[in-house]
This record gives C-alpha cells, sequence and structure tokens, in this order.
C-alpha cells in the first residue's frame, strides 16, 4: 500500500485512525500477546463508522436507543478498545489500555460484554457476533413495532472477518437475516484474504458477494481505506431496506512490513517493525500517547450522540407512564409483578386436577399462562414447533409483515437460533426462549456457552430429553447432554418431573437476570407427582424430600424428570417389603448444591442406602451418591451407560432396565 | 400431480418407484411412526440413480470401489431400506422391513451404519450427510491418486433436504468441496419446499443455487420426478470437473392426500390415505408385497454392478503384492507392524532425554515418526496449524493440485472438518486426526457425538485445554470440555503429562477400530515426567502409579496432564513432611474404568485421602474421589469452579488456586 498517498489523501481522517493503529501497536507489544493485523487492517473503516454514523454517546453507554457495534473479529479486541478509550467512554482509561490482557484488566483477551459498557457482545469463538447480532436486529424490530420509533430506531453494525465467514453458524445468521428482511443490520466483511495458516484461498474460494445475494443481502464492494467510499457505503446501506454487507477490501496489519501476510494476523511485537511502522503513518507520538489535538477530535465524536440522547430522553418521557415504566421494567430484566401469582395459581391448578401429560405439554401450558402477562418473551423453535410446545396461541408470528409478532420460525437452525436469542437478551427488553430436541444441545453449544459466559439468561428448552424418545433412535436420544449443560458453569439445568415442577422452573428461568437455563422436558406422559400444593417454589431449592420414609429409613432414591415417576414407583415397592424410602425430587442441581450445608444434609443425610435413576449416563452423579454424606459401597445407579436404540419409548424402559423393579432390587441388594 | 401422467410416461420406471414409496408406506403405518413423505418424494431420484449410475453390488456391499450412497435427510430412511431390501442386500429382509423401527431391528428409525452394510453413514442429525460425505469424496481422491484409478475410482451420492442445507455446517462442507474442486461428489436437493413447521418460505428464502454456484459447485435443476432429467442431470454431473447439486424440484408425499404439506414429513398412517394413495399409484399389491416381476428388476439393479466388481478384483490382483496388502490392512484399519517398534523407540529416546515442551509439541514429535510408517494417517487442523502441531514434515498439502496430499487446511470450519474426518474414516482406508482448540470442541460437537456413535476411530486433537491457554481469556479456555467428551460414550479423552504418555496415547488412538479418541494437549510446556522407559503402554491401563508413597500411604493425588507436574511437586512437599504421597497420573478414564477390579485396587486403595487436581471442572471427578473405595469426608479437588479469565497462564493458576501449594494444603486439611 501507499501510506504517503492515504495520508495525503484525508490527512485528518488518517491520524484519527493512526491513533487506532498506535494503540493497538503499543498495547499488544506491551501484552507480549494478541492480534494487532485487524485492528490496523480496520481503523479506517471503524473511524468513519463512529465518525459519521453510530449513534452513541460515550458518557451514557447503555442508552437504549443507541445503535450497536459488534465486533464478530473478537480477536481484533484492541480495535474495539482503542475506540472506547478514544472516544471517552470512562471504564477505559489509558491504564486499562496499558493492561491490555492482563489480570484484572477489563482490557481482556477478546471482549467481554460483562466487563465493559461499549461491548455488546462477547466475541472471539468466530462466527457468534454476526449471529448474534441477528437477534439483536430482531430485538429492533420488535421494539420498534411495540413502542413506536420515536423510542426504539437504531442499527446494529458488525464487523466480521473472514473466520466469521467460514463458520457454518454464518450461514444461519445469513438465511435468518434475508428472510426477516433486517434492514437495519450492516455488517462490515473485513476481506483481507488472510487467516491464521495462510491465504484465505489456501481452504476457501466463495464468492461471498455471491452467497450474500444468494440470501437475500443488499451487497457493497468498497476500498476499506477510503473513507469516502466507506461513508458512501454506509449512507447506501441504511437506505437499501435488506440487510446490508459492505465488502470492506483491506490489508491485514496495514503499513507493517507484515501487511498481507498470516504473520501481520497476530501479535506485532518486534520494537522496529513497530517504528517503521509508525513512522510511516506518520505518527511520532511516545508509546500510548495520542496527541491532544487527535484526542479532543474523538472525544468530540463520543459527545456527537450527546444532543440525540436528550432529544430521545424527552420524547421517552413524552410517551405515557405505563408505556415508560414497562419499558424500564424490561429494560431492567425484572419479571412483572403478576407473574409470582401467575405461577401459583397454575400450580395450584395443576395439584388439583393432577392431569397426566408429557413435561414438554407442560411447558406449553405453563407458557400460555405466562406469555399473556410477560410482554417480553419472544419464542421459537428450530424447525419443531408441534414437538416443543413453544408456541402459544397470543403471540403472533414475527416476519416482515408483523414485527409485532412474537414467535420466530427459526428453521432448522438451532445454532443460529441459540446466537440469535442470546442477542435479543443482549439487546435488552426481550426474555428469549426457543426449542429443539435435546440431542440437538450439540449443535447449539458454543452459542450456549457464551450464554452462561456472557450471563445472558436466554432459555434453551429441550424436548424429547432421552431415550423416552422412542423410535427415531439414539442419534435424537440424548444420554450426555445433561452432564454437559451440568458441566458447564453458570448454567441452569432444570429436569422438572411434572407440570408443578415445569411451572416452577420456568419462574426461575425468567426472573434470572444472569444465568441462562436448560429446560430438560419429555416427549413421554408423566403424572403429576405435586398433588399437594405448596406455595412455595420447591424447585428453587434444587432438590426436595418428595415422599419421605415410612418407618426407618434406609433408602433414598433421588431421581429427576421423568424419573420421578419410577422412583416413586419402587418407593411403592419397597415400603411393601417395609424398607423405609425416601424419595428426592432433583429438578436442578446447580440450586441444590448452593443451598446451605444444613438443608442439603436434610435431605441427603448420610446412613440410607442411595439410589439414583435417570435415564442418561451416570456421569456426575457421583457428587450426590458418594458425596455428600454417602458411601461408595452404598451407592447405586440406574440410568444409561451406552447410547440408545430405536424402538418404542416403553420397550426402551425395560430394555435398559430403568424400571421400577430394578430400582428397587438394585436398592435391596445394597442394603 | 398428475400421477396418472407420470405413471403413463414411463410405466416400468413408475412401478420400480412405487415399490419404494409402497413400501415406505406399509413399514411406516405398521411402525406408526417414521417420515413418508420423503422417500415418496424423492422415489423417483433414487431409482434412477440406482438403475443407472450406482455402482455397487448387493451381494458384496463392502466391495472397496463402490459408489457410496448418503441418505443425508436420514428421517427419510425408509428409502434406504427399500432400496437395499429391493436390490437384494442380504441383511434387509423383508421381515426387517415389516419390523423398521422396532427393537432389535436393523432398520433402526435413522438409517445406522453399524447395523447395516449399505448404510454407509449414520444419519439424522442433519447436515451431517452432505458434510459427512465431503470427506468420502477427499478419501476417494486421495486413494485414486495413491493407488491409481483403476482400483479407486467412483463416486459420492448423497441425498439431502431443506434441513440439510438450513444447518451452518452445510455451508463448511459446500465450500470445502468447492475449495478443493470435488468433482465426484454429486448431491441431489430435495427441493419439496416443506419442512416440519410449515413451508421452507416460513424461516428462509435463500437462492440455494445461487449460494451453490457462490461456492465453485456445478448447479443444475430439474424436475426430480422425471427420469429422463434425472439421468440427464447426473450424466451431466458426472462430467461437470466441480463438485455437483442437482436441484430436484419434488412433491413431499407424492400422489397422497397429504402432498406438499407438513402433514406429509411426518407419519402417513391413515389406511385411507394408503389405499388411496396406493391406487393412485396404480399399486394392487398387498401391504409388503412386491410382484415378483418388479422385484426381479429390482434385483437385476443390484446385480448390474457384479461384473464391475468381478473386473475390479482381477485388476486389483494384478497390482503388486505389497500394494494389495497395503491396501487390505488400511481397509481393515490395522496399523503397520512398525507401528509398536516406532512408539517404543521413541519412548525410549523421550525418557532418555526428557524434554521439557507443551503437548501439542509432543503429539508433533509423535507424528514426526508415525506419519512416516502410516500411508492412511491425514493430518490436518482448522485454520491453527501452527497451534495445534498438526503437520508433518512429509505429509504434503492436499489440494486440487496435490491429491497426494495428507495434510488438510480446514480452514475456519470445526464442525465440517470433524464430520469430513468421520467420512475419511467411514469411507475406509484413511486415518484422519484433526486439530483445533479444545474450547471449540463445542462447534465439533455433533459430529464429535456421531464419531461415537457410529464406532468411528476419528482422532480430534484438541490443544491449549486449560486456562493455560492464557491471555486468550475464558472464551478460549475450557472447563467443562473434558467432562463434555468423559460423559460421551464410547470416547477415549487422552489427557497425557508428558512426551511419553502422549505417545501411547496416539498408539491406543491409532489402533481403535471402533473408538474415536480426543487428545488433550497444553499449550505450555511440561517436564518428562516418565524418565524411566517402561516397554509397556501404561496409558493403556488408563491411570497408573506414577510415584509412589515413600512411607505409609497417606495421600493419593490424581491428576492428569499439565496438573501431573503439580501433584508431583505437592508430593514432594508432602514427602518432605514426612506425609507418604503416591501419584497417580490419569491419561485416560475410560481404560482405567475398563480395568478389572483388582488394578483398580492396586491403584486407587481405600484409606487414604485423595485430592485430585485437573484445570478443569470438578463435573464427574466424585467417581474417582468418592468412588472406588473413596470417602466423601477425605475427598478434595483442586480445579476449576468457574470459567477462566484473560491473564498470563502462570499467573492464572495461582489466581485458580491450582498450584503444588494448594494441592499439598488441600490433602494436609483433609488429613
Amino acid at each position: 500500500m501507499d501510506i504517503a498517498a492515504l495520508r495525503s489523501a484525508n490527512p485528518d481522517h488518517w491520524m484519527k485512525a493512526a491513533a487506532i493503529r498506535a494503540l493497538t501497536l503499543d498495547a499488544i507489544a506491551a501484552a507480549n500477546s494478541g492480534h494487532s493485523g485487524m485492528p490496523m487492517g480496520m481503523a479506517d473503516v471503524a473511524t468513519v463508522l463512529f465518525e459519521k454514523h453510530l449513534k452513541f454517546d460515550a458518557k451514557n453507554p447503555l442508552w437504549p436507543d443507541r445503535d450497536r457495534f459488534i465486533l464478530s473479529a473478537g480477536h481484533g479486541s484492541m480495535l474495539i478498545y482503542a475506540l472506547l478509550h478514544l472516544t471517552g467512554y470512562e471504564q477505559v482509561t489509558l491504564d486499562e489500555i496499558k493492561n491490555f490482557r492482563q489480570m484484572g484488566a477489563k482490557t481482556a483477551g477478546h471482549p467481554e460484554n460483562f466487563l465493559l459498557d461499549g461491548v455488546e457482545v462477547t466475541t472471539g469463538p468466530l462466527g457468534q457476533g454476526i449471529s448474534t447480532a441477528v437477534g439483536f436486529a430482531m430485538a429492533e424490530e420488535m421494539q420498534r413495532a411495540q413502542y413506536g420509533k420515536k423510542i426504539v430506531d437504531h442499527h446494529t453494525y458488525v464487523i466480521a472477518g473472514d473466520g466469521c465467514l467460514m463458520e457454518g453458524i454464518s450461514q444461519e445468521a445469513l438465511g435468518l437475516a434475508g428472510r426477516h428482511e433486517l434492514s437495519k443490520l450492516i455488517v462490515f466483511w473485513d476481506n483481507n484474504n488472510i487467516t491464521i495458516d495462510g491465504t484465505v484461498e489456501l481452504s476457501d474460494r466463495t464468492n461471498q458477494v455471491q452467497r450474500f445475494k444468494a440470501s437475500g443481502w443488499h451487497v457493497q464492494e468498497i476500498d476499506g481505506h477510503n473513507p469516502a467510499e466507506i461513508d458512501a457505503a454506509i449512507i447506501a446501506a441504511k437506505k437499501a431496506g435488506k440487510p446490508s454487507m459492505i465488502a470492506c477490501k483491506t490489508h491485514i496489519a496495514l503499513g507493517s512490513s507484515a501487511q498481507d501476510t498470516s504473520k501481520g494476523h497476530g501479535a506485532l511485537t518486534d520494537p522496529k517493525l513497530i517504528a517503521d511502522t509508525k513512522a510511516l503513518y506518520g505518527w511520532t507520538a511516545g508509546p500510548f500517547e495520542v496527541p491532544a489535538e487527535i484526542k479532543a477530535q474523538w472525544e468530540a465524536i463520543g459527545a456527537r450522540g450527546a444532543a440525540d440522547r436528550t432529544d430521545w430522553e424527552a420524547r421517552f418521557a413524552s410517551i405515557s407512564e405505563r408505556k415508560q415504566a414497562e419499558f424500564d421494567r424490561v429494560y431492567a430484566g425484572d419479571a412483572p409483578k403478576k407473574l409470582s401469582a401467575t405461577i401459583k395459581a397454575l400450580k395450584k391448578q395443576i395439584s388439583d386436577e393432577a392431569p397426566k401429560v408429557a413435561t414438554r405439554k407442560s411447558s406449553e401450558m405453563v407458557l400460555e399462562v405466562i406469555n399473556p402477562v410477560m410482554s417480553e418473551t419472544v419464542g421459537g423453535s428450530a424447525d419443531l414447533t408441534g414437538s416443543n410446545n413453544t408456541k402459544t396461541g397470543d403471540l403472533g408470528v414475527f416476519d416482515p409483515e408483523n414485527r409485532e409478532g412474537r414467535y420466530v420460525y427459526w428453521g432448522i437452525r438451532e445454532h443460529g437460533m441459540a446466537a440469535a436469542m442470546n442477542g435479543m437478551a443482549l439487546h435488552g427488553g426481550l426474555r428469549p426462549y426457543g426449542g429443539t430436541f435435546m440431542c440437538f444441545t450439540d449443535y447449539a453449544r458454543p452459542a450456549m456457552r457464551l450464554a452462561a459466559l456472557s450471563k445472558i439468561p436466554t432459555v434453551f428448552v429441550m424436548t424429547h430429553d432421552s431415550i423416552g424418545l422412542g423410535e427415531d433412535g439414539p442419534t435424537h436420544q440424548p444420554v450426555e447432554h445433561l452432564a454437559i449443560s451440568r458441566a458447564t458453569p453458570n448454567t441452569y439445568v432444570f429436569r422438572p418431573c411434572d407440570t408443578v415442577e415445569t411451572a416452577e422452573a420456568w419462574e426461575i428461568a425468567l426472573t434470572a437476570k444472569e444465568t441462562p437455563s436448560v429446560l430438560s422436558l419429555t416427549r413421554q406422559s408423566l403424572p403429576t407427582l405435586r398433588t399437594e400444593h405448596k406455595v412455595k417454589n420447591l424447585t428453587a431449592q434444587g432438590a426436595y424430600v418428595l415422599a419421605d420414609a415410612e418407618g426407618k429409613r434406609q433408602v433414598i432414591l433421588l431421581a429427576t424428570g421423568s424419573e420421578v415417576e419410577i422412583a416413586m414407583a419402587a418407593r411403592d415397592k419397597l415400603q411393601a417389603e417395609g424398607i423405609g424410602t425416601r424419595v428426592v425430587s432433583m429438578p436442578c442441581w446447580e440450586l441444590f448444591a448452593a443451598q446451605d450445608e444444613a438443608y442439603r444434609k436434610r435431605v441427603l443425610p448420610g446412613g440410607a442406602v442411595r439410589v439414583a435413576v435417570e435415564a442418561a449416563t451416570r456421569f456426575g452423579w457421583d457428587q450426590w451418591l458418594c458425596g455428600e454424606r454417602g458411601k461408595y459401597a452404598k451407592a447405586g445407579f440406574v440410568g444409561m451407560d451406552s447410547f440408545g436404540a430405536s424402538a418404542p419409548a416403553d420397550q426402551l424402559y425395560e430394555k435398559f432396565g430403568i424400571t421400577a423393579e430394578n430400582v428397587a432390587a438394585t436398592a435391596k441388594g445394597l442394603l
């Protein structure tokens, strides 16, 4: 590149962008790690976006009607940290820049939304940013429909790299955005032709322009170092009436000796390279120094949105108090006051009527009463609506003709659904839930992990949660997926045994503010076991005594979900033989583990034989069987130790020995 | 559709295809579950493919040079079962068709490769078939280059549905096939415009023709019910010089009252619907009856390849005995005789030299000696070649110019890589391994699970396996991923502590015939702990005493991978205080669990305090801490109970307390 020509063509622009590049070089050199090339390559695009288009107010980073900026290529984190610092976000001090990637710094290796305002999404796992952004754009459409354009009217901007576009999830995102004509979603593709292993052609020759067009996107191709072209492209993208992709031809590690190479993708730390590059930039300030004049220009950019924000606040004050209160409530993530009473009423009704239904149907019954009182819920399914029971009568279907619709037909896109749901929740004002078969947790895993890591209370409705799925066979029967979600920090895994526990689980899931929930629900019908109404949410304790021993307590049966019924039947058998047997229902291990020792001891006292029954692998169960005052020699497990099989569900339970008879026999064998 | 016109236009073809449709209706009615519409819609395409193109010999289903037929839309399993039955595959008797989806039947709900010859891939989880097929086509190219066209020269045919194309992994597959110009891969898209939730437009409006073209595919659009068009399209696809997609416009549940509806996607079991549909087809035979004449035509199709096969056998006999033996060996999945001695020699050298290297580097050292003696290995990485250390000097890079290359630059496509590796292994003759960061297990999960379920010995090289990854932070630091793979049946999870254990792990992984392996490898350097050479593969026992207690055994420290060094240092501290301490290295839980009780008891006797140390969550560890003669009150764990953080690795180990000091203190606190 002819850097001199770039400099002279747009000197003011150049120096602002150079500030990003210089800070990037300095911070990565100090950390001795990071990715220099991407911020150096995309500094021009980011500068024009922030200077001329992005609606934000650095002093009020959480202003609800701000434009969202999502760095999908999260390894280029110094780009966003430099932007936030330069424009005057208070959290991103110069010390934070100097401490890039160091212990305790908010400037983590990859941008983390829970550390910094201005970081809308935790990115780094490639493809997540662009896919999460789809949820942001959908949320904006929904809320604009709900609150009106004067309250909600903003764009979602994304910078994505080649890696983001190679990850399969990006295709799911493209399809969703195209289908729903998300015209306020604008993606900049950092088209630098370099990946870690070499040039992109080494592994991919996809014509991205053609690919995006195939999914209904507006596409432009520009020189990503030409500010006028960048500006014009953004203006055109805003008018396109479709989601828009701007292919920005850039040079990774611009101006350095590593430009246009894989080396430039990584950490450029060589002092001579840094000095030479800065000299070429015309950047004479010392390390971490930004000349006052340039900093002032950037701060002016950071303040540019203040007036807009003030105007917005006036407009907000002009809407009805009821609407204001509702808006504030949903953005705070607070449940409506009515929720608790609604759940209690349903619990009472269910305990009285004692229906025998699958917990996926229980979940639908709960949603039928919740959705009308929570305007913020958004339901959906990855093409299993009738099986996941996620759609209730009042929601309406979201599409370009009905932006108020609160139900999304996600298509066969578990991963894209999970990421977009995260985006809706992160956008604020919505509580998304979405369903698939539990086995396909696998497809959604990267986004489910990000929900847990990023503290997003997304709800994953995972039905057909065991061999109880039956004939579809082992490809569709989860055996390890409870363990997968339970092993993940900051995740509630609910496996309710009946409609009452399902209602309690939903109440917790929909009031959680920083924890995602996985609801593990059956295909097959289950009896109501909680026939005695309790106002208290027993599921919130994680585990509790569902039926206590009559006579001397010799056995404790631990079970979840569909196997609680089996444990109860086993208890009947054991009690009939005079063996005092307690049944502990354990709908949520994580919440039980969080109880104090005294409660846990009351539920799981020492001494008795313990047998757990769950139609899944034993993996993890020893915590409750041998741990918590349990004993190895007195512990048994009835469940799966292999993948399942294809046959009717009741026959599978027999085949794999998950029966009351076997539970009782296992307990007796340990006495 | 005007069924009468279809019948009269091609009466012979029609009745052959009608046999598929009738068997589908009968089997699904008998099972009262399944998916009728897809086999009914794609019967014409399948009939033409099998009759005129597919190279196979029903009596010799494993003939290595057969064409591969992969039903990516696996829910339409009755299509493949009907085809296998009609053409005379011995395993698929009429009784099997009658027992569709029943206990013990080989005709499972979704096609399972380990139950039936002729089923090349276990399908059902959407998108897997088409992506696995990419590996088949790559394997064919590699082996054709290696053995010559007279020994290896076949096509890979795929039937994929809308669901397969909506799943993100399909884009990864498209990109790979396009990049590598896999001209012998031919995909039929069952373009029926119906998903479970409704019409495809409900969730997707992607122009698939344009999308495939964007990735370098040859694309044709045809009437999927017109045999002449189908035939012509296959002929053209074979000549295209590119991977080929044939968009087949079809009618789901053709000819039934549920045609072109979501209802038609599922199980059509209504007797009247079935009777009416068969009448329209002109199918007068009773349930499960195929008129002898039609069956004979199908059996002739099944025998059509016999002569080709005989010719192939003659050609095979004409190549050198050495090449024949090599071919037979790699197809049998047998390791070369040299492997064992090669591993032993390396182990001895390492024990003598005691290098301090990261186990990802250890892995490379092992591969450097293995790859030259195993012509069947194929290496690769999802754009982290230099980090995963998967490329050795001798491999050469696979691409259209070098089909003999044994290294694949997979691009940023962990999922597509995993599926394609499965395909290479299933094709036969190859042993693929591929790398990414362990955290991105998440992206590859659906294919990793299929490897375990389908008994495919794929090797997943997962480096940067803990907070030891350092500055990249929690998005890149696995904490739950060991548990995820350990919870999965039929999976070896190896976490070697040094180069010697790494070599042992590779030996097991590369001799396994039905079990995939996950190698959990460090970013950071580790000392050689196995400095005393043992001929025996100690890792094959899963766990073993690395250092025994001196004096009375009071403490047993259990550790894996990078934490074994920490356990050894803790042992030094404890022994210095006179506390007899054993260190047990546990590189593979699954293999240890498979040892007999006596061995397990020798390694983990009762009585002592047990502390496990692993830079991951405790989830699963209670099996060894409190189980296996352990005691809850005498068990401790040093590891992670949250996500990680961004900082240099050594500081993170301090921050999270994973230190020798803390291990020793934990043990002492339990004494």
